[in-house]
C-alpha cells in the first residue's frame, strides 16, 4: 500500500466541541458516516437537536447530545462531562476543538472589556480546561486524537481581531506543549489551521468579498477525518488542512 | 552621533505591572535614575513599600504606589487605576509589563484548573485589559511605549509548562495585533524576549543549574530602558532583549 497508513474509525466515540457551527456540523456527519459515536456538543439546543436528527436519518450511531454554553462553564461542569460521556459512551477517542467565538472585527479603543474576557475564555481557557477534565478518558483510548482548528497568525495578528487573535495563538502553544507532554501516551495532539473558509466567522471579518472562491466546510471536514485515520503522524503539530478536491 | 536615535526619559511617567519582580524591581530603579517618575504597581505592598524608599533615597521623582492583585482584579479596578495615574501624575507615557505567574513546572493531569485559569488570567487577561483602560491616557502622550516582557517559546511551549505557555504566546501576538493597530498613533507597542535570566522563575524551572552564567536583572534593565529611550523603532515587533556588557 502507498501513501500513509490510514485506518477506519468505525466504533469509536468523539466530542466535538462547537459541533452546531460551520465546520462542526458538517464534521459530525462525516464522522457519523464513518461509524463514529458523536457527541454534540453546543450551546444552542434546537441546533443540536436538528443535528442529532440528522445524524440519526443518516444511519450514523446513536450520537449524544451535550448543550453546554462555554462562556459560563467551569471546571465542575467540565468534569460532569467527562463523567457523563464515560457513563453514556463508555469511553472517549476524541475530542475536536472547533468553537470560534468572534464577533467581528472592531477597534481595540471601543472593544468592552467584557469582549476581550469572552474571547480568551471562549476560545482558549475553555477548550484547554474541558480537554485537561476528559484527559483521564482520553488515556484508556488505545489511540485518542485532540484536534484543536486554528487560524491563520498572518491573517489575525492584525488590527481590530481584538481578543480571538490572541486566543488562536494560545491554542497553537497549547497544541505544541500538550502534544510534547503527551507524546509517549497514545494520546495525540494536533492543530489544523484553517484555509479561508466559506463561514459566518469568514463574513463578519471579510463582508465585502466574494466568498464563492472559499473553501467550504464540505470540503475541508474530510480532511479533519484524514488526520484520525492516518496511524503514522506524530504530536504536537501544526499543520495547513488542505481541502479534500474531490468533495463538492 | 553614531547608531540610533536616542533621547532621554526625564520626566515621563510609566507604569511598571510587577514591580517587585526579578527585573521588575531594578527597572523601576533605572526608570528612576532617568528622572521617570514610576508607578510602582505590585500585589505586594511591603515590597513595593521598600522599594518606593529605595527610589526617594536614590534621589529619583517621587513614585506612585498602587497595590492590585492582577488575578483578582477586574475591569473596573483598571478603570479606576487608569483614574488614579491621571490625577495624581497628569499622565501615562509608558506601561511595563513584567509580571510573570508561574507556580513551577507540572504535569498535566495532575494540574488543578484553577493554576490553568490563574496563569492565563494573571499572564495575559489582566495586562490586556489593563492596558485597555489605559490606553486613552497613553493616547494623550507625545510618545508613549507599551513594553511587553515574553519568554521564549523554543524554552516554554514543552511539556510541563501549562498555561503560562499559552499566555507567552497569546501575549505575543498581542503585541503584533496591538502595534498594527496604533501604528498611525504615538503608541508604540514592543515585546522583548528575555533570555534566561537569574531570577526565581528561572529557578523554579530549572532548579538543578547552575545560575552563575545566566543574565542578571542588572544587565537586562538598560537595555530595556534603551527601547523606550530609542526613537527611530518600528511598532508591533517582537525582539530578542541582549544583555547590557557594560553593566555589573
Amino acid at each position: 500500500m502507498q501513501g500513509p497508513v490510514a485506518e477506519g474509525l468505525a466504533g469509536r466515540t468523539v466530542l466535538v466541541v462547537g459541533a452546531h457551527g460551520a465546520l462542526g456540523s458538517v464534521l459530525c456527519k462525516r464522522l457519523g458516516e464513518a461509524g463514529v459515536t458523536v457527541v454534540l456538543l453546543g450551546r444552542r439546543l434546537p441546533k443540536l437537536n436538528r443535528l442529532y436528527d440528522a445524524l440519526v436519518a443518516s444511519g450514523a450511531p446513536t450520537p449524544a447530545i451535550y448543550p453546554l454554553d462555554l462562556e459560563g462553564a467551569g471546571p465542575s461542569d467540565y468534569d460532569q462531562l467527562a463523567a457523563a460521556i464515560e457513563q453514556g459512551c463508555g469511553g472517549l477517542d476524541g475530542i475536536v476543538h472547533v468553537v470560534a467565538e468572534f464577533k467581528g472585527l472592531m477597534a481595540v479603543d471601543s472593544t468592552p472589556a467584557e469582549d476581550w474576557i469572552r474571547s480568551l475564555h471562549v476560545n482558549l481557557t475553555a477548550p484547554v480546561l474541558l480537554t485537561q477534565a476528559c484527559l483521564p478518558l482520553l488515556r484508556k483510548s488505545s489511540r485518542a486524537d485532540v484536534l484543536v482548528a486554528l487560524d491563520d497568525p498572518e491573517r489575525v495578528e492584525r488590527a481590530f481581531w481584538g481578543g480571538y487573535a490572541l486566543a488562536q495563538a494560545g491554542r497553537a502553544a497549547w497544541v505544541r506543549s500538550l502534544g510534547d507532554e503527551l507524546e509517549n501516551s497514545a494520546v495525540r495532539v494536533t492543530g489544523f489551521r484553517l484555509p479561508p473558509m466559506r463561514s459566518p466567522l469568514r463574513t463578519r471579518a471579510f463582508f465585502t468579498e466574494d466568498a464563492a472562491h472559499l473553501a467550504t466546510p464540505e470540503q475541508l471536514a474530510p480532511s479533519v477525518l484524514a488526520l484520525m485515520q492516518q496511524v503514522d503522524r506524530p504530536t504536537g503539530q501544526v499543520m495547513a488542512l488542505e481541502p479534500e478536491r474531490r468533495a463538492a
